[in-house]
């Protein structure tokens, strides 16, 4: 069994921001592992992250941007739990680089559900005609998983949280925010968003 | 009859931002009286820019606010003619105030005719009942005048180009803005506006 010792707590801690019994109890678990125990900080952490989703975040930030040009503002709230945290440094460039995307990406809603009904069924209609055509002779089921697969694309160009990130395109904004739940442990949310471009 | 020299009109230019030949012809009109000819200038400038009004404000810019807690933030949206006069002081200064005013005042619409039907019905007929009480007994006439001069507070209340203007409680932020577009000779229109309170 390998020794943990103080030297390898601290380089945990600095590489994933957990509290030190977190990361000794890490270490113990992977038998010194330094990446193993970053998955399973990180695991537990996402754990954490979803368990706190349902806690309070009335304290936060609005953020704003306006392009150079002067044609496009984008405003975004940004809600935590503490002050403390609305005034940390990675709160805000989160905030910021939420402004960013919204005004690359033109995000038309922040979730899923906001989509209006009508959308969602027009979208649908449409998709499952389309794909009937291309998959004609296919079993229902099968045409239908594509559908729900078609679906899910719509929704990711629509939907602020469900769209690829500017900065990794591997992730959803959603599941960034997540991480940095994960990271601050502490409740954030992206509760709104605005895009203003002249003329639009 | 006064002589009308051309540091007259060069003050009177200076003034009122008018152009030369419009500035003497007013010193003429007005007998050389400096704050006459200003009027003469304002009033033309006025339905100049009640005729602009009608043209198309394609150009612009988009302003942006964040009040220094970051808890409120605001965007505006300010249309003009040319991007010339986008880039220009007056209507960029124009533009960060109107920030300034809609963080301050809370406007809820832009103009009178934003407000909902709905929401007009509902005062009406409260304002109506009110005042139908407080002054009973006088004639129907009177009372409806009374209605309205309260209707037109409501409304002072609630749009943006009503409201008293942040920097001068005698003018509206509409009128101001037209002032603008006498000024500049361009119409300006002040398109629309966000205010995004944290948790609001």
């Amino acid at each position: 069994m390998a020794v943990i010792d103080a030297k390898m707590v601290a380089a945990l801690r600095k590489r994933t921001g957990a509290p030190m019994m977190d990361c000794k109890e890490a270490l113990v678990e992977t038998d010194g592992d330094m990446e193993k125990a970053v998955d399973v900080l990180r695991k537990k952490g996402l754990k954490a992250a979803d368990a706190r989703g349902e806690r309070d975040a009335t304290e936060g930030q609005v953020f704003s941007y306006v392009h150079h040009t002067g044609k496009l503002g984008v405003l975004v709230e940004l809600g935590c739990e503490t002050d403390f945290v609305a005034r940390n440094e990675e709160f805000k460039a989160f905030g910021r680089d939420v402004c960013l995307h919204v005004a690359a990406f033109r995000p038309r809603y922040l979730a899923q559900q906001d989509v209006p009904a009508a959308e969602i069924e027009r979208e649908r209609s449409i998709v499952l005609e389309q794909t009937a055509t291309q998959m004609a002779g296919r079993p229902k089921e099968v045409i239908e998983k594509a559908v729900d697969g078609r679906m899910s694309k719509f929704f990711a160009e629509l939907c602020l949280l469900e769209q690829p990130w500017i900065h990794d395109d591997k992730k959803t904004t959603g599941a960034v925010c997540k991480e940095l739940v994960a990271k601050i442990g502490e409740n954030i949310r992206l509760r709104r968003f605005v895009r203003m471009e002249l003329g639009g």
